[in-house]
């Protein structure tokens, strides 16, 4: 029988490099760096609602890391430590090959970010795993939600959508070809942390999120923050051949299409907006990052968003994205 | 309907006034003070394991918080910023009545020890409450389990057990008249942790630990990481008067209540190590401060935990303290 310290000591604790205290006391204790913010962020993921029971344990430990990533891209900081709520009924605590499994999932993360796990707690309950994560940014450099400004660009990185596509197609609710299911699975599975798309954007964007909910609830957001309104050129949201040739008026899946790319979550881009004096700049680093950055539209004094297509018909949608209370 | 983010701002959201940014972002920001390190830890509650379903949800925001803050009190550290991430089912998230009341309970504990609520998550399922915790030590400063020596003495703040008999109580395994019970249920839904008492042992403890699994359980983890063994005198042991009249040997109850003391869990009590030479310091810290200081034993060389009365005659325990995988 592995107890509750066994579970730990075995899958969760390796040699601290970057606290001064490490797993194993009641905290765990870290030393700030000198003219650096502190940024902090928590995000949990709840079986049977973020993904099914049966979900690949290496995905999962994956995945709970990458969100909590996302946040700190969000922000423009440095991720550097990590604590780990893992709460799990009774057998999978006596499941070596899954806890196996989720462990080396979130630490390939891990060290693919140079993130270091220095503590949390291992508990017995439905499963439910909550990361706590640290970050760092210089003084004053972080990206907010609450700094938008009249005229500037929006943007995303990447392309919006498959991950809802994919989640779509394991409820047999959208069809798509084996290659494509497989991008869009993977796309939901082992999304990719935009961290140094985020630093980098530290001086050049207005404000930022990540899109966790959908485009326009996590754009929503920071309308709201900043107090201002937006308009979308629908045709500009990037998105994979898979979702754009269900994108024509009259396609069986045409709504459905809509929807995951406007409201679907689990992209985990980022869509920031910044002066429009960097759109070159912004291209650039585009092209020299290899990550795509597509400016969608415009920041605008007032209020609303209007989602619209080059010829000025506004795009009809059902929903804004996900809420847990309100599914 | 509440939505996700309705909750957060009407139970969870109150002006920042020690941090950078508060709830509402990606994550929170936090300027660490100069010479001082980052102490941080996570603890969550989790519904038919923690705590019944049914529990009054005031005491249960109480609590939430307090065994997080008796981390930092374990530390020695100063409880600055805390993060919620809280798990609820649907219907939960709709009752206004539980989510003030929770919240009520939480703040006013958060109040008392001037820590602010700074982010977290809000998301539907089965009900968990993690809780992380910052705090601040000056440099170096912290209390740690690995660094108690033999010849060291053993103590604990105030009275161990009366937690656990509430939880017999509340099960009808043990009889408690109305105001004992009473006593003992305000130990197990209200407790104080001992965040005071902490800071002062910096100097004068050389390992600390809270008492949250048992005494013999959380003792041992100061003696493992340490690398020392202990003896403990029995009747010694700091205990109320309802658990005192039940450890009369041939007593109806008597095991029970020896399992109570010595490896009841919930207590939050601080179990720590200090130098003989400090003896006379801390009795008089105890006088000063009015938070009963028992010194319980000695840590000796070697291994090995003795628990033994006046005479010699080692005190039969069944189990050593609460491990959730092998409850």
């Amino acid at each position: 029988m592995n107890s509750e310290f066994d579970i730990i000591r075995r899958y969760f604790t390796r040699p601290s490099r970057l606290a001064l205290l490490g797993v194993g006391d009641d905290a765990a204790i870290i030393a700030c760096h000198s003219g650096m913010d502190l940024v902090v962020s928590a995000d949990t993921l709840v079986a049977d609602h973020h993904f099914f029971a049966q979900t690949d344990p290496g995905n999962l430990g994956h995945k709970s890391l990458a969100v909590n990533l996302s946040d700190m891209a969000a922000m423009g900081a440095t991720p550097r430590w990590v604590l780990l709520s893992l709460t799990m009924p009774q057998e999978l605590g006596q499941n070596d090959a899954w806890l196996s499994a989720f462990s080396s999932g979130f630490f390939a993360l891990a060290d693919q970010f140079e993130v270091e796990l220095i503590g949390g707690d291992t508990t017995c309950g439905p499963l439910n795993i909550g990361v706590q994560i640290m970050g760092e940014v210089q003084h004053g450099m972080a990206l907010k939600r609450s700094t938008a400004a009249p005229g500037d660009d929006i943007w995303v990185s990447g392309e919006l959508g498959d991950a809802a596509m994919a989640l779509g197609y394991l409820r047999r609710k959208v069809v798509l070809t084996p290659q494509e299911a497989q991008t869009c699975l993977n796309r939901l599975n082992q999304p990719v942390p935009r961290v140094g798309l985020g630093q980098q954007l530290q001086e050049r964007a207005s404000s930022a999120i990540d899109i966790s909910d959908g485009l326009l609830a996590d754009l929503g957001h920071i309308l709201k923050s900043s107090g201002v309104g937006a308009t979308i050129d629908f045709e500009r949201i990037p998105c994979s051949n898979a979702l754009r040739k269900k994108l024509t008026p009259g396609h069986l899946e045409y709504k459905l299409a809509v929807d995951c790319l406007l409201a679907g979550g689990d992209d985990y881009e980022l869509c920031f907006t910044a002066a429009a004096n960097n759109h070159e700049t912004l291209l650039q680093l585009s092209q020299r990052s290899n990550i795509q950055l597509t400016c969608i539209g415009k920041i605008v004094a007032g209020n609303g968003l209007i989602v619209s297509t080059a010829t000025g018909i506004p795009v009809y949608h059902e929903r804004k994205g996900h809420d847990h209370f309100l599914a």
